[in-house]
């Protein structure tokens, strides 16, 4: 009866760790990639090479978006707290949230729910007009400057359909893709986020996990943006194109 | 003359994203691995087939310790935080600091100073000596369970040789090992941080940007250890644990 | 047409910086308190010697828990990373989320919405209905440890009716009381952070900046904390308390 | 023999919450303001009168600076992640790091080496002429734009005389001063920074925890950006004035 926290990831001993019953030394370092890795700390699951594939496709997608909030953040703060790296990458991943991966999370349980349907074309079209009707965006679909298409899109499901993992994730993305153009009345991009939930959930992520795995790849970008920033530091030239300061209204 | 922040990283158009020169959707997604993509990200080359495999033996070393003071902040900051996942990884990720990692760089720093000299047996001798008669920790050697020998540093040396990585950084890590047991008068373990900033240093990786990778594996310990918490939330059990409070004895 | 982000909280010349238009030398520093400066910070409005006096008591309030996960996060943070006392106290702070400060925006909305009714008693009651055939927790009701009533509840409340600040939030708290209680059959307590809503919303503060309030005095407490760590480590004692890695069970 | 974490700071029971062994509900709420608990929580001990002014106007010095790294960042994140204000005022706190707030410890620590020396204005000229000599920034003096002096010095320096705090920390800074103006041979201003470190030291604040209370106002300037932003949302704006993608150029 202890109310002690335990975990059941890892153990260790004098001359070995244990993660989830694997030996570190024997059986991981030097057999499995990062990618590998990280998929069975998370799932507990070793992936399949064709899951591996697709999850590293997914990462590369969501590594790297140029000059983010999110990397702003991170080159902003390693800039006034050089001493700490960590809190530099801490800072832009509090910028991973429901703005830009949320729908992730979003769009995923609305695959998991055309999947559980009897009729999946009816179940997706129900959805797209719930949302048309409600005016509500609809998680997964559009994109302010891919247009007509989000060039991920095609790549993630191709790198998911080439590898056999493609099930029933990917269909109903594509039922849904299908009933938003014909609600909406105009061809509406499934995005880059979309794709990447449609992808992991075949691969048996779930999705309350999948913002995790976006974590994983903006961290390595972040790192990326701070390690250019220790290169060629660009505080100055951020903070003064932001030094907006207006002579205040009297309004709060 | 702009004032504005700029990077060079990554650029898009319409209908791609560029990073560091190449197209996304061309020449990464499906072709890279997270590892090489992290990499390419982060070091601006593309890795070879043996420092992809080294930097994966790396990360693999690196992404899971059990309940450590990380991982306990992330499960407690998830508990009481459960809608912002991206708080837990951050509040997880401020605790890989100068304690935990620090001596990846700090390692690094000697070995770079042992590579860089004429003589490389006398250098290191000289390193050893000072940190004995400062009575300073040698970053990189020691462990205080895993003994006589860390079992992750043979391999982590090895994966490195296998893969004819290993260079002068693991020659100064060698000649450093050999040095601290003469002066030191005993048998003192190279620890896996002495390892990998041994490694990563023959793949290229500069001492400034070698957090960045402790911070990538770690990110994704904490992930697990945050989809752990989800499954089989332990706070209640963690906090109980610390619910250590002892009368006020008056002084501060 | 600017794109350029902007602020009317301060702006600075040569010889002074100005605070939503006041001077900083002149007429801030020295004459008013944190906490309304503070006020006057966030709402943009100074407040009066009442609402000072009532938002000092929950501040106070507010400020210390004993080891919260909150307060054991930013120990366990500072011990890994003493370099960055900074990193620690975010840590901390994201730890103040939906569990422990959500309530106050979610009592406070409920009490909004009551005190807009034409008859308050009646609305009161709708919501304590409401909650109770939901089976939904009622945010600001109800306590673990303060049986039969939180003690800091009627302090708080009666620092506001001394002050003359107590208005239709505070009313609408005491009838949401009476309703619990009759609803539910039971007494349940009014605990701190329901005060806290009906007092801070008295003095005007918008429910979505009242999570901001609790942030400060969560800081405070907080470098309580971290400063006692600098005086008296306890992180070994918190890791080995919680090292409680079991045998791996083959779930996930 | 208890391995388990404490503290002394807190305890509760069912009927009250004491804090460093004084009543919450009787000794402090309605009695002490927010800067009194606060010093109190952190120091162990009740400030005076005086010292509660001078803490005061620290706080209120260093509260707000306009769209700073760290608003800005604070702000991005709150745009990124509405769901967590904690998660943007953590990213906002990450910024209050070495360049920012590390000077104040650094001012402290050389007021101290003079405030403890026989010969007061000897060791002044000592300190002054080892920064000017090997080029090192000297921690507490100098401004980029408050020229010839920095307005906020003056009545930091005035409050503490005129509520008789004014002691060893402030005449050790005022030699400081004249021996920086002779040795480097022109005026140079006693910034904020060192005016807080001064009057703080003054107060019997220890230098290692004056960072907290540079943290304690920041948060509350913090609040302010953030509630700011809730109100007039400037993120898009921040984010196409950084919108500096540049063409790759084959350098990492």
């Amino acid at each position: 009866m202890t109310k002690q926290a335990t975990t059941s990831i890892a153990t260790s001993t004098a001359d070995d760790v244990f993660v989830r019953g694997k030996s570190l030394t024997k059986d991981l370092i030097g057999k499995l990639t990062f990618t590998q890795m990280a998929f069975f700390q998370i799932t507990g699951h070793a992936p399949t090479a064709g899951q591996t594939a697709v999850v590293d496709a997914c990462l590369v997608t969501l590594m790297e978006h140029g000059l983010t909030p999110s990397a702003i953040a991170a080159r902003l703060v390693y800039s006034s707290a050089p001493e700490a790296m960590q809190g530099a990458v801490a800072a832009g991943l509090l910028g991973v949230g429901s703005v830009f991966v949320g729908t992730v999370e979003g769009c995923a349980a609305l695959l998991a729910r055309i999947a559980a349907s009897s009729d999946v074309s009816k179940e997706a079209r129900v959805i797209a007009e719930e949302h048309r009707s409600a005016k509500l965006p609809l998680p997964g679909f559009g994109h302010p400057q891919h247009k007509p298409d989000d060039p991920r899109t095609p790549r993630l499901l191709a790198v998911a359909e080439e590898h056999g993992v493609a099930a029933r994730y990917v269909s109903a993305l594509r039922s849904l893709a299908v009933a938003v153009d014909q609600v909406f009345g105009k061809h509406v991009t499934i995005n880059a986020t979309g794709a990447v939930a449609a992808v992991l959930g075949d691969c048996g992520v779930p999705a309350e996990a999948m913002r995790g795995f976006a974590l994983l790849a903006r961290c390595a970008g972040l790192v990326g943006h701070i390690h250019e920033e220790q290169q060629r530091p660009t505080l100055r030239a951020m903070w003064e194109a932001s030094d907006g300061a207006v002579p205040y209204d009297g309004s709060t």
